[in-house]
């Protein structure tokens, strides 16, 4: 087992990565109230609810359980009511905990439900796909989705602790473990070539779900991100540019309408569109870009998206977090390993490379 | 105008107290983007909608608005919801403003939208009733009711600025003027003799609206609760002092169903609970508990509450956000201006403190 710790002052938490954890032992410290709240899905909690639940039990805690629809359709505010509507028919109070069961939808949901209950409890996250191990699990980003864009209400909410448990991956369908590799390529492309490399060497691996490859991969990822975090919190700066290839990628699942495509699907090809963009400006070559196309396929990942209307794609992006005072930036690759944010881009390249990377 | 800044770090802000005061001078230097949604209701907007949307354009801002029912029982999720549809409707981004004109639900509900909105942007208060001028503007404190209970979900989402204006105060019902005179009567109960002894002198002119004697007795509540919040932000401790008479109180308001008595009312009657219990306790004199109920009743205000049976009160009250591991904690007092959060208290003496104020 390895251990990462997120560096935020008097909220520093760790990040245990491994196979087969044990919940109990590693949970124990964390938990400061006695009621825990088990948010999860229809799809996970058959699997390992009760594993959590024993193990919680077993130290003494009074266990609720929130079981919600699977799916990021469900990333509402109606879904998130429900975990309210749970917490309060519990009885439970300020000194209770949210643990998060489940991938990034749960995640987001449980952490900003644990944001608002009584307006701020104690949140745990045990993520259980590749993506939110590796994303959502690690930054403290929670919240729901808006009819009129995505993650658009939410809250910084940091976990006490993180369990990232590759045995779990065994579960996962192949869309979904490709759709977290996509969110691992990301980092490799934003700042490590060295990663790019290595991710070069064991694609195969990962895609075969090696337990200590995933680990290695999830361990280099959530390493990253957990370094830009600690320097940038509330997403002032260096932050923004965990979102390479998300603007491109929000527009085409806001389009697709969410759940169509999975969220690192739509990031995968958004990312191809940044390493488009970037190449007609001229920072990285041709070859570069092929190299990115390549990686991103062999972990059988979409590197085109449906046909959008250029005009519906654009209105999409401008919902963007990142525009600031009406101004669209975009994080694009200076070089491969290197990204900047920016909003000196040639608009017209960016519609190019927006429709070349369209069926 | 008298200012007093409420010393939070770099979250630091001053509230601006006085009679007619200028939104634009006075707003001008606190709204950092080009985006202003005015959060309103349809009570306050006809009086002073106008006022501000025009010193808004003035100052060139891209204004919006949103209008809300008027009403406690309109502070729930659906409502909340409105807030979220009109700022994305209206395109805003992060970089955008929320402006609470109204009492103290629209300054819940558009701080916490402002808290949640992008995962926070930024938040000014202007609040139109005596009760939000002393208490919900300051502190931090946002959110919204839930069917088993007030305030269930919320955030801290500090303001950068507020714009406290007595001469608003010419409109408001004289139910609502008492029930801000709850709060104000307050803090002179559990910090502040000696503001009891001004408030026993100018009850007369504060219920008849004097505005100089108004504006003296917000700044010195305002100027208690930015002391203690500054001390205790997230009410780990002193802060729970600010809620004398609330624990009662949402019992008595929950019971009668949100909207059947003012907040302020149920935390006058409240208060006289809380002060009866203290002299069971044997902590204060029977003088010092008619004392209280005295200066009470000048304010206009309910020194008893309708008929609610006992059990029901004590589950309401256990619904309260100061229950800790499943233990209720009360607000007392030890002397006149003197409170104290405890969790030893005689049971059965509460319980016949409930009874002795009630119909």
């Amino acid at each position: 087992m390895q251990t990462l710790y997120v560096e935020l002052g008097d909220r520093r938490y760790p990040i245990f990565i491994g196979s087969q954890l044990d919940p109990k032992q590693l949970l124990e410290p964390y938990i400061l109230g006695k009621q825990v709240m088990i948010v999860s899905n229809e799809t996970v909690a058959p699997l390992y609810l009760t594993h959590y639940q024993d193990a919680l039990l077993t130290l003494g805690k009074n266990v609720a359980t929130c079981i919600l629809p699977d799916g990021e359709k469900y990333k509402n505010i109606e879904h998130l009511n429900l975990i309210f509507d749970a917490l309060l028919q519990a009885g439970f109070n300020r000194d209770c905990t949210v643990l998060a069961l489940g991938g990034g939808v749960i995640g987001d949901m449980a952490g900003f439900a644990s944001a608002c209950f009584q307006r701020g409890v104690y949140f745990i996250q045990v993520p259980t796909t590749l993506l939110s191990q590796v994303d959502s699990s690690v930054g403290g980003k929670t919240g729901i989705n808006h009819p009129l864009g995505k993650n658009m209400i939410g809250a910084f909410q940091q976990p006490q602790v993180v369990l990232a448990d590759m045995s779990q991956l065994a579960t996962l369908p192949d869309r979904e473990l490709s759709a977290g590799l996509a969110e691992v390529i990301k980092y490799a492309l934003l700042c490590d070539e060295e990663f790019l490399v290595w991710l070069e060497a064991h694609m195969d691996g990962l895609i075969a779900r090696d337990e200590s490859l995933l680990a290695e991969a999830v361990y280099r990822s959530c390493a990253h991100k957990a370094r830009i975090v600690a320097n940038d919190e509330k997403e002032q700066g260096e932050r923004a540019l965990l979102n390479l290839g998300h603007t491109f990628g929000h527009a085409i699942e806001s389009y697709l309408g969410y759940g169509e495509w999975l969220h690192g699907e739509a990031v995968a090809t958004g990312m191809v569109m940044a390493a488009d963009l970037s190449q007609r400006m001229g920072w990285i070559s041709e070859a570069e870009l092929e190299r990115t196309k390549k990686i991103i396929s062999r972990a059988q990942l979409p590197i085109i998206c449906p046909k959008i209307p250029l005009d519906e794609f654009l209105a999409f992006m401008s919902h963007d977090k990142k525009v600031l005072n009406g101004q669209l930036r975009l994080i694009l690759l200076k070089k491969i390993g290197q990204a900047i944010i920016t909003k000196d881009f040639d608009v017209e390249a960016m519609q190019h490379a927006i429709l070349a990377n369209q069926q």
